[in-house]
Order: structure tokens, then C-alpha cells, then sequence
């Protein structure tokens, strides 16, 4: 079984960005500069836009944070994602969801210039990525192909089952799985909470992708000697034993699952590390104008 | 074993949009405008764009016909997708493909206004449909759901396996069968050209919906007894019998398989029918404005 080390592959990666960022800095080009709007004050997303602003920091980016208390209007914030479009000197930018209830996160999303929708959410990234065209891939569906790839592990008319549908994680997944590429070509099944062979669908996986939000939902029984297993789950567990007084649990059972597997990821430091180092790497990209002019 | 007839529910539902279209009108409404650009005298194309004029008649829309020869420039045909983007008489229009070599199809596509789409083809539709938003639907899914909901037949739960990963068939299919909605909620598969267990796949399979192009492609022993096969295959099969020299073969062994079935799509007068009927769907939606304004 050999434990798949996101945190090292992603500590690659930015490495491997700031050397790039050096040499276009050197050559006297521009900065890539992510901002990120964060409304509220959600434990999680606290989290996440403070570990994005470090990872930029790794990368060499430039970062701004924009806070919003949580009763902000729809309107204050479709005029800064305006105002962000608009400013020449951000080449991406992304507002943290969840959003309170009061504001249209698709309406946030769609304001977004395309071409500045580094988390990949705006229905043309989406539909591109659908066609295979060149695009900002969403962030954790772009992190596991890329461990895929950097393990050397086979897709190709391989079973591979995504447990969940959602937008940002399953159905891009299944899509990049199934796409004519390297990692891709596998045959792809997407279980949900309507499927009702899951558990065979998942016995007979060569790669499990779980993304369904319940702790330790796939056990051992459901997993075939020799499988992949990438684990996206990412729920907050109550534990006394830490200080924050939760730990991340994985959709996985993983003492149990382990053993079986040719490959998995652990959570944390699976899956998690690889979603912000996609993130910089669309904001390279951004700054690169690789994708948009 | 139940016929899905194809014709017949295509010929209600161009009664049913005749009926609402004469509603528009009486209250001095406009009537929907359908323009379809067509370069060349592909024969299949030919056909398929007659056949639409035919339906826009049945529906009582209004029709263009803009036609090009195969030597028209790229730059002509984009002068020409600007002129429709901007003619406010035109509601929906479409550019039949394929096109000549020396055109990207792609920047064609990309060129038609989104809110005129009515294949469905645009990155903003195709992401809206990922989503899970309001759009125009490609036509030949937008069909088989139609079929699946006018018989009655359940999909939640069930494993649906698509065979085929086209941009204009598979994908956007498995992204319906799996979507929250009814139908929908089944277990999607989809197979394709790299896919080992295939057959396997499909002998599991409550629904199979074929199109991946190879006549006769599946055959008794890859159906499960009762299950529901849509066949999407129309390859044109040299045919002596037939005056114009062919017939339309379906990716099914119809007759073998027929039998093992609960309900299967007969080629032609199955799937064919409601991807012209679902056109006039979109067309009727452009029209009434009723996704974009």
C-alpha cells in the first residue's frame, strides 16, 4: 500500500510556481495576484482563505483579502466583484463560499469575468471543461488528477466510481476521468444518494473517488484488493483530544480500508493540500494570461 | 416488449407547440424564428436541415434557410453568425455541422450568441446544463428524456450505462441521467472506446442508451432481460433495396435484442424524430424569451 503524500507533492508544486514566478518577475514581467473576498466569519472558511493567503505567499503571488461582516448586501458585493473584474492588476480572484443565505451565490459566481474565475465556477469554465477545451479546472477534481499523475497511476479503461455529484467536486471529476487525456480514458460511474448498488459499484471500482460528505461511509467490504482510493472528504468531527476541538474525518474508513488498497489518500493531507496548490496554479495561469487574454 | 415510438410523440409535441405558438400569436405575440446556416450539400446534412424547415412548418414558426458553398471563408460565415446574433427577427438559429476543414467548428459555435444557441452547443449552455441551470439542452438528450418521461419509465436509482463520450450525445446524457431532477437520480455509466469491461457494464445495466456509433454494436448477450435500450446510432449502411441506395442502421441489434427488452427505440422513428422535435423546443423557448431575455 503506498499512502499517497499531498502535502509533499503540493510543497512541490509551489515550489515548482515560485521558481516560475522568479523567472517571470526576473524577465520583468508581472506579479500573478489573487484576491480573495470572504464574507462572514465561518470557522472553515476562515481557514481555507488563511491557508490560501500563505500558499500565495509560497508561490511569490501578490494577495489581497477583501472582508465583508455577514450582513453585507448582494449589491456591495456585485460591485467589488465588478470593481475586481475591472482592476487591471488582479489577474484572478475568488469569493469564498458558502455565502449567507440572503445573497445569490450563482448570481456572485456568474459576475465573475470568466476570465478571472481561478476556483473554475463560472458556467464557461464549466461548459469548457465539459467540451475539453482550455480552462480554469475546478480546484479538487484538478488536485487529484494531478496526484494521479504525479503517482504514475493507471486511468486508462479503468472502473473508476466518483461517490457524489456535486458541482465543484463529482461531476467535474467524473468528466476529467472520462476525457480523452492522461490521467482520463477510465470508465467513469457516478453514485449518489439515489444509487442503489452503490456498495457493488464501489466492489468493483479500480478507483474510488469519494466526495460525499459522510465520515467514514466507505469501508472495507465495499473495496476491492488492490483499489485507489482518493479520499475528498473533509468533515469536521468533534474531538477532545485536539485543541480546535474537531478533527477533519475522510469519507473513508481508513484503518480499515487501508490495507486493501494500492494507493490511498489520508485525510488530512490527501486531497486537502492539492485544492489550494490548484488554486495558485489557475492563478499562475491567470497571470500568464495562459487560458484568456 | 413496448415500442417507443418516436414519430408518434414527436408529432403530439409539434402539435402541442403548433397549438401554443397560434396562443402567442392571437395575443399579438411574435412568432418564433428559427435560421439554420448550412455550407456544402453534405447528403446527412441536406437531409437533416430539410427535415428541420419540414418541423419549423409543422410548428408554425417562421424559417431561414441561409446557405453557403463548401469555399466559403471562415471570416464569411462569422460575418454572417453576427448578423443572426444581432437580427432581432431571428429568436434561435443554428449552423449545421459539420463544416468544411478550413473552418474551426468550435470558434463557430463560440461565435453564435448564447441566448440564440438552440443546439445547445455554446460553452455557456453546455456549463448551465453541468450546473444544473436553465439552458437550451442538446437536442438528441433533450429527446430521450422526453421519450423516458411521455413512457413513464422510472430512471431513479437505476444503473443507466451511456455508451459513447461525445460532446453532443454522452456527456451532456450521462449529466441528465445523473441530475436531481425526474427523470434523472440514476446511476450513470459512461463507456467508451478505452472501456475494459464494457460489456459487462452493459449486462448490469437498466437502461443502456447507445451511441457511440458502430452498427449493431450491442447484441443479446450484452442486455440484461427487461432492461430499457435507446439507440442514438443512425450509420448510414449501403442498402440496394432502398431507393436512395442505404438505410440508417442503429448502434443496436434490434431484432435479437428486441425481445430481452422492456422498452427499446426502433432506428429510424426512435431517437431521430425528437432531436428535430427538441429543436423546436429550444426554439419556442427562444421565442417566448423564456430562459434568456
Amino acid at each position: 500500500m503506498i499512502l499517497i503524500d499531498g502535502k509533499a507533492v503540493s510543497a512541490q508544486i509551489k515550489q515548482e510556481i515560485a521558481a516560475e514566478v522568479e523567472q517571470i518577475v526576473a524577465a520583468g514581467g508581472k506579479r500573478p495576484h489573487l484576491a480573495a473576498i470572504l464574507v462572514g466569519h465561518d470557522g472553515g472558511s476562515e481557514t481555507y482563505v488563511s491557508n490560501k493567503v500563505k500558499a500565495c505567499e509560497a508561490c511569490g503571488f501578490k494577495s489581497s483579502l477583501i472582508r465583508y461582516e455577514a450582513d453585507v448586501t448582494e449589491a456591495e458585493l456585485l460591485a467589488k466583484v465588478e470593481e475586481l473584474n475591472q482592476d487591471a492588476d488582479v489577474d484572478g480572484f475568488i469569493v469564498q463560499l458558502p455565502l449567507p443565505k440572503h445573497i445569490s451565490e450563482q448570481k456572485v459566481i456568474e459576475a465573475i469575468d470568466y476570465r478571472k474565475d481561478v476556483d473554475g465556477f463560472h458556467p464557461i469554465n464549466v461548459g469548457r471543461l465539459a467540451i475539453g477545451l482550455p480552462c480554469y479546472v475546478s480546484a479538487t477534481p484538478n488536485g487529484i488528477i494531478e496526484l494521479l499523475r504525479r503517482y504514475n497511476i493507471e486511468t486508462a479503461g479503468k472502473k473508476c466510481v466518483v461517490l457524489g455529484r456535486s458541482n465543484i467536486v463529482g461531476k467535474p471529476m467524473a468528466t476529467l476521468m472520462m476525457q480523452k487525456a492522461t490521467p482520463g480514458d477510465a470508465t467513469v460511474t457516478v453514485c449518489h444518494s439515489h444509487s442503489r448498488d452503490l456498495k457493488k459499484e464501489c466492489q468493483e471500482a479500480d478507483i474510488i473517488i469519494a466526495a460525499i460528505g459522510k465520515p467514514n461511509f466507505v469501508t472495507a467490504d465495499m473495496v476491492k484488493e488492490g483499489a485507489v482510493v482518493i479520499d475528498v472528504g473533509t468533515t469536521r468531527v468533534p474531538d477532545a483530544t485536539k485543541k480546535s476541538g474537531f478533527r477533519l474525518n475522510g469519507d473513508v474508513k481508513f484503518d480499515e480500508v487501508a490495507p486493501k488498497c494500492s494507493f490511498i489518500t489520508p485525510v488530512p493531507g490527501g486531497v486537502g493540500p492539492m485544492t489550494i496548490v490548484s488554486l495558485m496554479k489557475n492563478t499562475l495561469l491567470a497571470g500568464k494570461k495562459a487560458i484568456y487574454q
